[in-house]
């Protein structure tokens, strides 16, 4: 969404006309632009950043299939499934569980708007970029936003959290499981009913680490979770899970061929079996914390206890700028890596081993290629 | 999206719980659904309803191919090349032009949020469910919000938006080129100049026109205008296009495949050139306009001048269920056409000639289903 966009009003002043025409009598003056009369030429490309990450060979099936009816019975058949497959990943029985038509910041914005009033007192973990959107849409909400601000890297204690709700009596505590831009995972065993004891509902983020990373919504307390589909689940970007306990209904042109995508997205984590999809990526990503280390690469999380499984930050190796060394990869190794985003900008590299990318093959892919920019990359130029 | 969600926060009662668990020993109590098990299958249809069309095979081809980072220098170029596009098929130099990563609706919303303040005062031409939903967005933002109620099938004189330009001193117009819940075209020439004398923008509508319509955005001065991928220009929906004259920034994962097909789609409009498919709907509705009135059916919109040369809509003939007639249609002949929706619902049939299926062949396909559902279906039984 363009929410940011500056009022175009200023800028857009009325115009000096003469009288009203009423048939007027137009021509073609912006001409075919000559870029569009040669063919699209994407690069077959390995995604190794925390997203999109690559579509699987199903998934991508799915997305050149042919259209049908958004309200035909054969759609409300993949929504169901869709519906169904949410509820497994997310180990939900929650009835509002459903895809958005958007970004997994569009599934935020309507998990917010939903939650919150005017006035009411929101308590959100800012230790990265997401919670710092989060307290940006609470504001324009209006709600009165008590963020808890960590450094780039930390995560939130039992004890922490509960400080906060004492002091601040919020309604919705906001934490990310994955917090990608850090590589943060944050606990979330008995932060759900820590809440649901001081009266406050539980937002929870998992947008870089569902099918990749244990999550048990009921059983963890979480009122409200959503997720992406561009991340483990190797789906186009475009879509996005949620699930709460509430009615939903309301009329647009669903993206179909996008739902044809997640419903295939979903049924490939049906057929691994969850367990197995989180064992793969704990090993996948514990290997390339290894291979890292063996580079003399130091890891941005510290305690392994809170290093996330599927969106690996990597500390810029002194002297180097982080743009070189993404570029270098990107140019030689047909690789896409990241830097930083919002806080971590600048001070990182960002590895995703996400889906059907999580083996032990692209790890050794991307560390042969991380040596290379290393022993060619300018040094010290900063 | 899914605005119209009911508070869950009520529904969702602080939970009973004992001491906090720190250590919780978790395990899968929800089930892979069997459902997701099966293969995927889609019937190829023939979708002449108002929307989503058949994707075009340039179209389809793009929504299978692989994802790059939404971040990367080829993707800045497809998103420059799809403004291009854009420039092209809304006729106007305006910089700020882009795709949005969500339906037509939420083009709307990015219009209204980012042109309209509580209090001000705005017009709204309320002649079908756009209208209508145009005038909702708006009292959510606290505009004073002023409708031009006309039952369906009416549309807008210059004399009539003049009348509530002065009454009213709106800051903005909004007006549905195609409102096709009735299959109104809405003139636009004059109606830019108009407002600009009463310092008012106009927002337009093109969802179901833009490619199959005349619409010139500079010439007509219009201020801002928006319209949907999945109809004249037979793109999957999920994207959408707007063009105003301010700045926008913003970060989110954008749809990478969704913006493949849509560079496909603008590609087909600048490969066929704008005024050639503008002529091609026009002479395919036409002939199918005469064809329905052969067999003895009333298009609901009376004034030929008016009536969409996209979407037709026919007035369901007396002693038919509507619904008999679209299920015959599909089940016999594998076509989607549909009913009418919002005011319009119960009252027509609507046709969808759009993008590569306007064409002759459709229109006789499409004949031949409604001849034999008119026979077939059961009459009387209301």
């Amino acid at each position: 969404m363009f929410r940011g966009l500056a009022k175009a009003r200023a800028a857009l002043g009325p115009r000096q006309v003469g009288r009203v025409q009423t048939m007027a009598s137009h021509r073609l003056l912006v001409p075919p632009p000559e870029a569009l009369r040669r063919p699209l030429s994407i690069p077959d490309r390995l995604l190794l950043t925390p997203g999109p990450s690559n579509l699987a060979p199903r998934v991508l099936e799915a997305g050149g299939m042919q259209a049908i009816g958004h309200m035909t019975k054969e759609m409300y058949q993949v929504m169901d499934e869709i519906k169904q497959g949410i509820q497994y990943v997310f180990q939900t029985q929650n009835p509002v569980t459903l895809a958005v038509s958007g970004s997994g910041n569009c599934a935020l914005e309507v998990a917010l708007f939903n939650l919150l009033e005017p006035g009411d007192s929101f308590l959100v973990g800012t230790n990265g970029i997401w919670g710092q959107r989060a307290l940006e849409i609470g504001e324009r909400i209006g709600a009165r936003v008590h963020p808890m601000v960590k450094e780039p890297g930390g995560h939130y204690t039992l004890q922490e959290v509960e400080e906060g709700l004492t002091r601040h009596k919020p309604v919705l505590l906001f934490l990310t499981h994955s917090e990608s831009s850090t590589g943060v995972m944050q606990p979330l065993d008995g932060y759900g009913q820590l809440c649901h004891r001081h009266e406050c509902l539980l937002l929870v983020d998992s947008v870089a680490s569902l099918g990749g990373v244990p999550i048990y919504m009921d059983q963890q307390g979480i009122d409200v979770l959503y997720s992406g589909s561009q991340k483990v689940l190797n789906c186009p970007p475009g879509t996005s899970l949620i699930s709460f306990s509430s009615k939903a209904k309301y009329h647009h042109t669903t993206p179909v061929i996008g739902l044809y995508s997640l419903r295939e997205s979903l049924a490939l984590l049906v057929e691994q079996g969850l367990e197995s999809s989180w064992q793969r990526h704990r090993e996948a990503t514990a290997y390339l914390h290894g291979r890292l280390q063996e580079l003399g690469l130091q890891l941005f999380v510290r305690d392994p206890a809170i290093r996330l499984p599927t969106v690996t930050a990597v500390v810029v190796p002194a002297g180097y700028d982080w743009r070189d060394i993404v570029s270098y990869v990107q140019d030689h190794f047909n690789i896409e890596i990241s830097g930083g985003l919002g806080p971590s900008m600048g001070k990182v590299l960002r590895i995703g081993l996400l889906g059907c990318n999580a083996t032990r093959k692209n790890v050794d892919l991307v560390i042969e290629a991380l040596k290379e920019a290393l022993q060619h990359c300018p040094r010290n130029k900063l």
